[in-house]
């Protein structure tokens, strides 16, 4: 699929302007900041936006690309750290740098294998001679995949072992998997189980399977999952997108994010740090991912022997500040994790490109003095993302109470394109509306016409009680840097990327993804030929992270909670309804807070467009950007889930039924099924509606008119 | 001890000044509000505070403490419900009430004795008779004490129970206590405990006792910890301000604070709860409370009926609020408890008579047109205090996340006057500063023509090494309903009170506390005749309340949390150095972060002096006060001490250890003592210290000029 780069509307006239043009077009000098006081009323100026979108050159994210992913860089490796020395360069940059730049580092818990003794799997035969051993074939096919610094596969996080058994076959390694397998009089004690990737997380594989006295688990990429069935060396990469025979999808097994050793603390060297012996999270039993080459001869008897090590070290945030000229205190955070488990052109370099070219636009504005932000601007390229969101969890917790107090919004665009057919967000509500102005205002890549929204809503869409027919936004889980923001700080915040048609491929995920295959190469003639996925995601998320710094009024719609919430209380009638009433439980006060909340957000719409109509008055305005941004706290709880670490906020938490409701109350409910009544499992499902409810009435209470109680 | 009232200084020459005279010297007409952008530079203005001085009257205050103090007015009952409807009527006032008053409810779970079986303790003979009685004598000595309002003497939330045994005195019912008897080869299995009030908590008496297996324990006053030795009635009330023998301290026998059955949630009628039969924090055998005329004939065999019982009950907040004119999102909180175990006329009412005074006051000036504050204040009335902090710990649960966001400090005034020679305060440092200046610009009560500040600086004074000789204040523990508001979401706070000349009295505490002879009669004629004192701790706290609502610059020094840290840091190096490095524990991370938090308080002072000096600009003050008054946040981790409930402040937590440190570090050295090296309660000193260094390394990075991280 080729598409031709066309520049459409707006951003493509605003591109016609070169930057003498744009110089002239503005008067003020350079260098000479507007003093604050003249800038108390600073609001978007749509000229400004043109003259970004127009800039964000497609070209200049491929050679980012190029020189992101010209070497393998894992989290804390020497090429890692050269590419902390290229960020400082570009944010240094005396024509189109940041105002300040600084990294940060952490001591943190990594997993590698040993460079001594690779690990192995092999097919022994009944004597114990070895007939067979995976990874004797080699990933590297085009040139681009080979060379001493290539991380050989391994399951980061699982624990060294020589196991040895006969082999089962469990599917996705799910508890169900397992089940069914023990309901099959299938002795599973001492066996390998062989599983595919996909279904459950990865370490939870491990865990389901340790349960049933597995001695080790081999995970392996199948081509139904990945590839839309094909298999064969002349089908796959070089050939197509599609991920070769050989290709090992590697990733972190460690349950949780955030370095293992210091939950809830910075990983500074002074730091408290859990015994690496008995810290959970990680994997009980030897695991190993293999290729589907290899998978399928697997057979019998089966030896891994797994020598991976934990080792700490360290690895950089590397932080850039454009500072706010009205409200430097108000940060909007743009984010992207910098280290990959090879080449990681893809994953995470397509994310980084973007970033380094918007912060290249965006710096050389503040450094012509033709621009600066309303609100401080706040550029990051994470550390150790592969292994568990480290740097950028490490980061939260250094500065939680600065964030929590401060932060307006975090967006995170990591693998910036998937796929060139359609943008896809992530996101809570109150984002939703941001995303959908900035996505009118830009034209898709490719033929056709249509505006990035409308050609997103061909392919994601919903049917809103509010707007109609809108593109649907998913929600946050922890498959990326937001995570800790979210979850962790209440932070709102939005993943952005280019993304597949589901007509035209059913792969879990691109499938060269944490493979060595995942290269320049690679991006630049099968994922985005030309980059115009690339440049469409940097002037969405530009456009979105300009509203944001520079909107007098915070572009934040809270009231678009009001939808979820209803939805979710629905959801919670309809499918828990009767089961919580033949507990005595009554849903009528989250009916009460909902409709409490839905009424508050009403007032503070009308609130908002009358101080729009009205004479500008800063503290007026700064009052009520602060409810908006603030709103999302108000949903947090740290006491409500104490066994789910860094998971404050009771929207979002993990949910693990399959009711779409608040996740406490479904969590708490499908463990009291079957339950005797008057259980502790019941008490929970009470407690639960109390926390839920009174997060929704303590959140409705912040929208009120603020002299209020 | 008699005081003449002499006003002095600027608050005597402004009560010269008549309402009139008032009203024509400000050319504000009534109802005419400023404009809020004409107000965004309102700043304190000395006239209005000498204005509000000089109007606060000590008769006034007389008045309301008879009236409040009039009927036993125990939370929930229908005499303090009528209070409910007092308070509403005063702030409802055309002339001299707020701008809002609402009422808020709780179903919360008190404790009472029963109407129907009175509690009863008795000495039993040999043979089951029973040949004496406890409470045979009356504690109506005046007419005042009696009535069938009078709740009899009970300690609430002591289990129901009828032990009989031999009484074995414990002194105070230590864990200390205890172990001496044990040492001392007495069997404590099924005895009668009798310890007196004082030492430790009172619920903790009976805690300490369970564990040896004692059988139901009595409390009594001891004249030498009450009366300083006297114990004769004609040398007790009604001749002096001594507790006569039949006088019994009543009080909560609960472990916690706020509903017992709703820890962090708001205890509404539908909200989860705990159940009773098992719910943490409750005296886990009978015990009660008796006066030391009956403690001194117990002997022998002693048989306790205790019946008291659980219920759940409505008990009210009474709130209301002054609307700010600049920042109506700002709240200055300023409330004491209404609730009493008798008359209560010093315990709550004379704190509540001059929260009615200021409010009525500052009323006048609003309604008047003359003046509004730049923020909103709030007065509240909170209910069952007595209970356990109950109305206000439900409040901040309640609107917790609002407060957080917008809470500048909390003023408490409980006892306003426990007697008449010196100004006490108790909070944290950053309110020393405002708390100084209301003090030196107000006349003591009484001959000498001394400030509050002078009088104050008599009594209770430091070293300090910034400022010098100065008053000392102390810390907030949980004795009143500041604790939810420092301990639970870290709002600055602080509690205000005239008190004893230690040189004259040793008393506990005043004699009367908790007992029916707490009555107007009592204050008017031995606590303080002519309420001056009243009348000064009404002018103090008015000119705080003032000063933290009506300054263009918040009021709170922050800086002088340096002294404190540096202090405890002392404090640890010296008591604890020597443990810590004998577990290659070093104190090294937390020198640094000590060091960093002074230079960053060093270099926000110099902030606030040149934007003090600068151009007035609305943003850059609101942004500085948000660091003022969110900086006491940042030392809240809610995860630091599990076990104790509510309390996340890492510097106010309880501290168990004798060294005045950083509680959790002192806590877990306490701990850790003795246990071997790599103990899991080393490791949690290692946590605590990781725990206190992240906290201040956060704080720190909050004081940082805003655009930096």
């Amino acid at each position: 699929m080729q598409w031709v780069k066309v520049l459409g509307g707006a951003a493509g006239a605003a591109a016609l302007l070169g930057l003498g043009i744009i110089l002239g077009h503005f008067a003020i000098p350079k260098g000479a900041d507007p003093a604050p006081s003249a800038s108390a009323s600073q609001d978007l100026d749509p000229e400004i936006l043109e003259v970004v979108m127009g800039l964000l050159s497609a070209s200049r994210i491929r050679e980012n690309l190029r020189e992101l992913s010209r070497e393998p860089h894992p989290a804390s490796s020497r090429q890692d750290e050269a590419l902390v020395q290229l960020l400082l360069q570009h944010w240094q940059d005396p024509e189109s740098g940041l105002d300040s730049v600084e990294t940060s580092s952490y001591e943190v818990l990594l997993s590698f294998p040993s460079p001594e003794q690779p690990n192995r799997v092999a097919i022994v035969g009944p004597a114990g001679n070895i007939s067979f051993s995976c990874r004797q074939s080699k990933e590297n096919l085009t040139g681009e995949q080979g060379g001493p610094d290539v991380l050989p596969p391994y399951a980061a996080y699982a624990p060294p072992g020589t196991p040895q058994g006969l082999l089962v076959y469990a599917n996705r390694g799910s508890e169900e998997d397992f089940k069914e397998l023990q309901a099959q009089g299938i002795r599973l004690n001492g066996t390998i189980a062989l599983t595919r990737y996909g279904g459950v997380g990865r370490g939870a594989k491990a865990v389901n399977a340790a349960k049933h006295q597995v001695a080790g688990v081999l995970v392996y990429t199948d081509p139904a999952d990945i590839n839309d069935g094909h298999s064969l060396p002349n089908e796959t990469f070089p050939h197509s997108w599609h991920l070769p025979p050989s290709g090992v999808e590697r990733g972190s097994y460690y349950e949780y994010f955030g370095d293992p050793l210091t939950p809830y603390l910075p990983a500074k060297p002074s730091s408290f740090r859990l015994d690496p012996d008995t810290a959970p999270g990680f994997p009980p039993i030897p695991i190993q991912p293999i290729g589907f080459e290899d998978a399928q001869v697997l057979l019998c008897q089966v030896n891994m022997s797994v020598y991976n090590r934990l080792e700490l070290r360290n690895s950089s945030n590397v932080l850039g500040v454009i500072r706010g000229a009205a409200e430097p205190d108000r940060y909007v955070l743009y984010g992207n994790h910098r280290d990959s488990w090879v080449h990681g052109a893809v994953d995470p370099s397509s994310g980084t490109a973007v970033l380094l070219e918007l912060s290249r636009v965006l710096g050389t504005l503040v450094k012509k003095g033709i621009w600066r932000p309303r609100r401080s601007i706040v550029f990051a390229s994470w550390g150790a993302e592969e292994f568990g969101l480290i740097g950028s969890t490490e980061f939260t917790e250094e500065f939680s109470s600065k964030l929590r107090e401060r932060a307006v919004a975090y967006v995170n665009v990591d693998i910036s394109v998937f796929a060139n057919a359609t943008l896809r967000a992530q996101g809570t509500p109150p984002v939703q509306s941001v995303l959908f102005s900035a996505a009118k205002q830009i034209s898709a890549p490719g033929p056709g016409g249509l505006s990035i929204y409308d050609n997103w809503l061909r392919y994601f869409n919903r049917s809103s009680p509010a707007y109609g027919l809108v593109p649907s936004l998913g929600s946050l889980g922890a498959g990326s840097d937001y995570a800790p923001f979210i979850h962790f700080l209440g932070i709102s915040s939005m993943d952005i990327a280019y993304t597949y048609d589901r007509s035209k491929t059913s792969a879990r995920i691109y499938p060269t993804y944490h493979t060595a295959f995942d290269t320049f190469g690679y991006v630049d003639k099968f994922v985005d030929p030309g980059f115009g996925s690339h440049q469409a995601v940097a002037r969405t998320a530009g456009s979105v992270l300009l509203r944001l710094s520079d909107s007098l009024f915070l572009p934040l719609n809270v009231s678009d909670y009001s939808e979820t919430l209803r939805s979710f209380l629905q959801a919670a009638q309809q499918h828990l309804g009767a089961q919580l009433e033949g507990e005595g439980i009554s849903l009528a006060p989250l009916v009460t807070a909902v409709g409490k909340f839905e009424r508050e957000a009403v007032a503070l719409s009308r609130h908002i467009s009358a101080l729009q109509k009205g004479t500008f008055d800063p503290l007026q305005v700064r009052m009520l950007n602060d409810q908006l941004m603030l709103l999302e706290r108000a949903f947090l709880n740290p006491r409500a889930f104490p066994e789910e670490r860094y998971y404050s906020h009771v929207l979002w938490a993990p949910r693990h039924s399959s009711v779409a409701t608040f996740p406490g109350l479904a969590n708490a409910c499908a463990r009291a099924l079957n339950t005797d009544p008057g259980s502790a499992a019941w008490a929970e499902v009470r407690r639960q509606l109390s926390i839920v409810v009174a997060a929704l009435e303590g959140a409705a209470a912040t929208l009120r008119p603020v002299a209020d109680l």
